[in-house]
């Protein structure tokens, strides 16, 4: 059985075993950023229900799952919570046992290593530079060759930033219902997006048996320490995932955030205009680097290429790590030479260091 | 594939579903009880923690690990932590992949539907109810047959209560050893025992390569909410394991909650000493009921059974569901029959409420 190491963002721990910093000296520009810390009232609300670590979690999450379903906009017996879209994923690819995967790459490691370890092949589709990554249904449908049972989409993509067309998506859910290939859409940036209604597909479950979507509380609420994500399929699908499920692999604290979580109205506007405020300074200031090329992106994170410069993403990492600042180098991605990385959109005092970095090392020759 | 549908105790969720009660309401005896809530350092503890969850955990859980290995008398190599028991139980299994398991039964359910998962067939050693199921080292050596790659001890056991002796633990360590049979020992209920270092078998570690050790803190820290176990074995079995694991299983509060837990010594020996008095309290009443037979226990429960009666362990769950009081009915173990049932130590006040319930349902006729 094939094992790959996958190198993930966001580990704080071991940049500041690689610097000899402390970990709350290190900027993290690598994974995922609450610019507003806990909410004072999530603090609260946990303190209030310590005492559910006295008891196993509710061994079906009925009402986590019911507050995700309203959140969503699904029922909540299209609902499967779980510890992260990593359980999840693990989760589906056991119950489902695919042959062949169709993945348009560059995207998350996550899924192929999972079907490596389930001995699936995983077919990449180069998503095309010249298109900005933007997927091109014509290609994709050339793509699928004979075998391939499961298409997976994420939407907006990691690292890309790029949203899938409305008319894409559905194009390519008429062609996946029709040839019954299991299709996975990974919304776990979807909150990021400029207009999330026209952008999501949790609302097209009951038409379509062969959809499949993840999300979770990593990116958007911020909370990746809480190990909370969440899947909606038809409750068929989700009955065979159940099959190989382990008990109570979300704890009380975040059972309990969760739902408290997806119920505030107020802090899920804050947080959307705080991000996409952001989003427009720190692309607008990076589209003024000669030497980068940064992607416009519908997430909480950029895709850049360097230019014009015999530097790659390693030695910039470098550079910025020296200054407690750390970003994602993206070279074990397909089809990304050593020339991209990934920046998350953080606060604004700490995204101007990051572009004060930036110009110490990129500055006109 | 098959799957067995395992019932677990301590759904409280469930009882309150079927009977009406709210689950504040009910009082769990068939689970695992912290006497005296959760403790206030703790609370305190996490509070000041709660900005960790904005960060994925340490994907190594250095300081967990470190902390784990100091409080059970090993090296942090080697130790694994994971999402209870539940999920050290299925990697293990996974990166073994045994044939054929020899378990002494009844005991915990969890062994077998792991293992019915993975295809590998399961020998139940029955244990022997006028031997009041302690393990006979004759018996079992005899039931070595052909083919079998791994022995499970539960120690004490679960649902019996009765701890393993030293000499049949060393006898059965040095056979397995040397016709090469991986030997996990439960360790789930190890800090409820009269004396712990003559029954553990962590400090064996560097003697027997082919010994897996597991723990949690679930019962004796009473914390089932945390979701946090933990398993110690030399570090090449932990190094397969490590290649199915999925990262972040244990989330930032369970990590930060279990090194303070096993670092604070007065609240081990509070938890100790309740649980030795309370248990010699109920094991003197319980012996005075006619119709009730109580097996003396190492662990934080009794093993009962109904003597001289018609009725059945699901007749007394019922009527003590009715006060809100919830047992373990154990009629789905090996070997037991429908007059046996399980209860756990609980708080002076609810195992008096519990000995009233009993009487009710028991009274001479």
């Amino acid at each position: 059985m094939k094992q790959q190491k996958v190198i993930h963002g966001g580990d704080i721990f071991q940049a500041a075993r690689r610097t000899g910093l402390s970990p709350e000296d290190i900027v993290d520009f690598s994974g995922n950023i609450n610019p507003l810390g806990i909410p004072e009232g999530l603090k609260t609300f946990i303190l209030d229900r310590l005492d559910t670590l006295g008891h196993y979690p509710d061994m079906e999450y009925l009402a986590l799952r019911t507050a995700l379903a309203a959140y969503a906009g699904c029922s909540a017996d299209q609902v499967m919570v779980g510890n992260g879209g990593v359980e999840l994923l693990s989760l589906l690819f056991r119950a489902q046992r695919p042959k062949k995967a169709l993945i348009p790459s560059p995207t998350f490691n996550e899924y192929e290593r999972d079907l490596n370890l389930l001995g699936v092949e995983v077919v990449p589709y180069r998503l095309k530079e010249e298109l900005d990554y933007d997927l091109d249904l014509e290609g994709l449908l050339s793509a699928f060759e004979p075998g391939i049972d499961l298409l997976i989409l994420c939407n907006p993509n990691n690292p890309t930033g790029r949203r899938i067309s409305r008319e894409v998506l559905l194009s390519l859910l008429d062609y996946t219902r029709e040839h019954r290939i299991l299709t996975l859409v990974d919304e776990t940036f979807i909150e990021f997006v400029k207009d999330i209604s026209a952008s999501q597909v949790v609302t097209l479950l009951p038409q379509y048996m062969n959809l499949v979507v993840l999300r979770g509380f990593s990116k958007f609420f911020a909370l990746p320490g809480l190990r909370l994500g969440y899947m909606m399929a038809d409750p068929s699908v989700l009955q065979w995932m159940y099959r190989y499920k382990e008990p109570w692999t979300v704890n009380s604290i975040a059972d309990a955030a969760g739902a408290f979580l997806v119920s505030d109205q107020a802090l899920f506007q804050t947080y959307r205009e705080w991000v996409l405020k952001e989003r427009a300074f720190l692309y607008e200031k990076l589209s003024g680097f000669p030497r980068l090329k940064a992607y416009e992106s519908e997430a909480n994170f950029f895709l850049i290429k360097l230019l014009h410069t015999d530097m790659t993403a390693s030695d910039v990492k470098e550079h910025l790590e020296g200054k407690g600042l750390l970003i994602r180098d993206l070279s074990s991605f397909y089809y990304l030479d050593p020339s991209y990385f990934r920046v998350a959109i953080h606060t604004r005092e700490n995204n101007l260091a990051l572009l004060e970095g930036l110009t110490e090392i990129l500055q006109p020759a």
